[in-house]
């Protein structure tokens, strides 16, 4: 059999033990998977210390991951420390300049840094792989970067954050609030201390800025991603929703339009009959609509140490067997630079939730603002209040919520509209807006 | 650029035309991805006449396909014939002689010649790739080969041909029967003249066979899948599922059990609930459970010239870079020979409808002979005609359908019962058996 295939890595968290344990439980499966033997060399990590549940003796170890990245007894570099900058970056930096392939799982370098790393690479005529980057065990990036040249993609789009995921199914099930699944999912380990980077959106970005370089050949630009969370979302929005046939689910969204590659990631209405309704709780999906193939969609846990570490190690063995692709599917110098289609050239339906005074002709008056927009509406739902289910009973100050679905207008339509409504004083705060997609 | 890649495409029908067609449109697009110039150089058919619809000009032709094989200007070849044997079987295996890489879409050859051509591919050191031949446009091989090496896998199940699942939609959406909607498929050229091999589930066991192969490391053996076809699903049996949570589909599935390796291709119960249950129509799904990812569920095109295409071009890109893994993940030697577990060993949950002679004691005489069985019951309900609702109004002649939901048995179990009921003189006709599967 050839030479082993001599492995650092730099990361010793949850997926970096996963990977170590795998390696030794799986030692001959690997080897006949990649044609060699492979193995960890060395490690680094913060806390030498820390009782980790892997055997770490034999192995040399390093407080400094660029270090590690630059032993001559290594193969290729596998990094786990996460984050765009700091020691991830360094280390990522450190083991493309010294000629050595580099596995990584580090979502926010790649949106970050993703181009520059990617020319690294290349110049130093090594593989750049990181599939568990995006959803999590998902093959997704092998997906994209290999299984579909035949195809011109048309759209990218998915559930990528499985914190929200969990958040938004347990308010659909339990009719709780967003703050008191965001409490559960902390108690649970599924959320952070500080969970703005997930429930605001901006992991799914990142997400979506990688899959969006690999679907459609364009230079990663995690800043043209247009963002909003999940924390406004409400239980009656969820009932609305499931009235209307619809789940309301976080999605990333890539989508080339005549206006340029559209990037958002909001929380999205979609139709109860579709396959990626049904995908609950902390798993992802990622949905592909490419020319020939048409839709393909997979669905899968997106997180956890041995999903997670699954995607690294097939990265592992692929660059053990000398494979080298280009990291985005296309060599740097033929990535596109995106013409960024703005959020207000969006084109879709919507719902939108106004908390209205109960005054007559409130929504008609609504009605109105939408029609001088040329928004054309689907339905128009009022709730009344259970206990006051007459609506002229004078009351002027009671607000109640009203609904409208409206079929595919523009984002700037929808904003103009809302702003003529605000100004005619029937509504209170601010108008709920879910957008809706078909597919 | 490199030097070209130069096919030679045997099998001009949908898939063919849809591969040169592709291969014309796309050039630059493949030329990225494979790194050197991919196009075709010759090809064959049966009929050199006939208007495909692509451009064939400066090709060379062959009547033979076996002879394009041996041409010595080409740097692989793609075998889109179709059939276990006569000139299919002759292109591959004179191409493997010829020292020549196969790309094939040909899922009866590989279930029933592929450990053999596998061997000579290995001989002769160049790829055999066959993503095409399992799920149409859905990346399932590449997944199974090089995706999940850090897995056991323990299961791999799935939709696999979408002339049955159009079929099993229509007869639940539209409430027709078999037949009707077999006809109605031949119509729409979802379906053969002759449908055997389809709505048999014959199809779906050569699938099935080579999914085992590579998601367990085993020997393809086709011929220990136990095969069961949807032509016996009736309206009640779909009206019946959905009362019960449940919809209908013609499933493959291997698991690995402690009997050994169990293939199975029949009418399946699933949870209305899971992803696998809203795959509707044509399309295609495949699940894999692996022992560190988890469930990964694949949805996409089961069948089309173009979809089908994309697969098939994706190998071709693959192997254009000189990638070569062994043809079912392991090299030859090291295929396992599976144990095969008989399918009375199968355990799980049952749907059993009878047609009960409506007599006072047959249902309590039925639920006696499964408790002599130690089968539990979850359930039985008992559908009265509409016009008659009264059970005891003396019609003895009378046959009236009863519903039995089992929990967790065996086959063997079953059959005893069901051999226990029919000696007592209690049903009318055949009973209908249906496994449940819970995920």
């Amino acid at each position: 059999m050839a030479e082993p295939f001599r492995l650092g890595i730099a990361g010793l968290g949850t997926v970096g033990a996963s990977v170590l344990r795998l390696l030794a439980d799986r030692h001959d499966e690997f080897a006949m998977a990649a044609g060699r033997p492979v193995h960890a060399v060395a490690v680094s990590a913060r806390d030498r210390s820390r009782d980790r549940g892997v055997d770490l003796s034999g192995l040399g170890w390093h407080d400094d991951p660029a270090a590690l990245a630059e032993r001559n007894d290594l193969d290729a570099v596998v990094e786990l420390i996460g984050g765009a900058e700091g020691p991830a970056r360094a280390t990522v930096t450190a083991a493309l300049a010294a000629g050595k392939p580099v596995v990584t799982a580090n979502k926010a370098l790649l949106a970050t840094h993703g181009l520059e790393l990617a020319r690294r690479a290349e110049e130093a005529g090594v593989a750049l792989v990181f599939e568990a980057a995006v959803a999590g065990g998902i093959p997704i990036v092998k997906t994209l970067r290999e299984a579909l040249p035949a195809n011109r993609l048309n759209r990218v789009s998915g559930i990528l954050n499985g914190t929200c995921n969990y958040i938004l199914t347990r308010m659909e099930q339990e009719g709780l609030t967003f703050a008191e699944c965001l409490a559960e999912a902390q108690r649970l380990g599924y959320a952070e201390a500080d969970p703005t980077f997930d429930v605001g959106g901006f992991d799914t970005a990142h997400k979506l800025a990688i899959l969006t370089s690999l679907a459609f050949g364009t230079a990663v630009d995690a800043e043209a991603v247009y963002v909003e969370g999940i924390a406004s979302i409400t239980p009656l929005d969820l009932t609305m929703a499931d009235e209307l046939g619809y789940r309301i689910k976080l999605l990333g969204v890539a989508t080339r339009t005549e206006a340029g590659i559209e990037q958002r990631v909001h929380p999205t209405m979609v139709p109860k009959s579709a396959a990626i309704a049904q995908v609950g709780g902390v798993t992802n999906a990622v949905a592909v609509d490419g020319s020939a193939v048409g839709e393909l969609t997979l669905i899968g846990p997106g997180a956890g140490g041995n999903a997670t570490a699954s995607a690294v190690l097939a990265d592992i063995v692929d660059v053990a067997r000398g494979i080298r692709r280009p990291t985005f599917g296309v060599p740097v110098g033929q990535l596109t630079s995106p013409v960024r289609a703005p959020m207000q050239r969006h084109e879709g339906g919507y719902y939108i939730r106004l908390s209205v005074r109960d005054r007559p002709g409130a929504a008609a008056s609504i009605a109105l603002r939408m029609a001088e927009q040329q928004i054309s509406l689907d339905s128009i739902l009022q709730r009344r209040p259970k206990s006051s289910p007459n609506a002229s009973d004078g009351t002027a100050d009671r607000v109640v919520p009203v609904v409208l679905i409206t079929h595919a207008t523009t984002e700037a339509a929808v904003r103009r509209a809302l702003d003529a409504v605000l100004l005619d004083g029937h509504i209170v705060g601010d108008p709920q807006v879910i957008r809706i997609e078909k597919e």
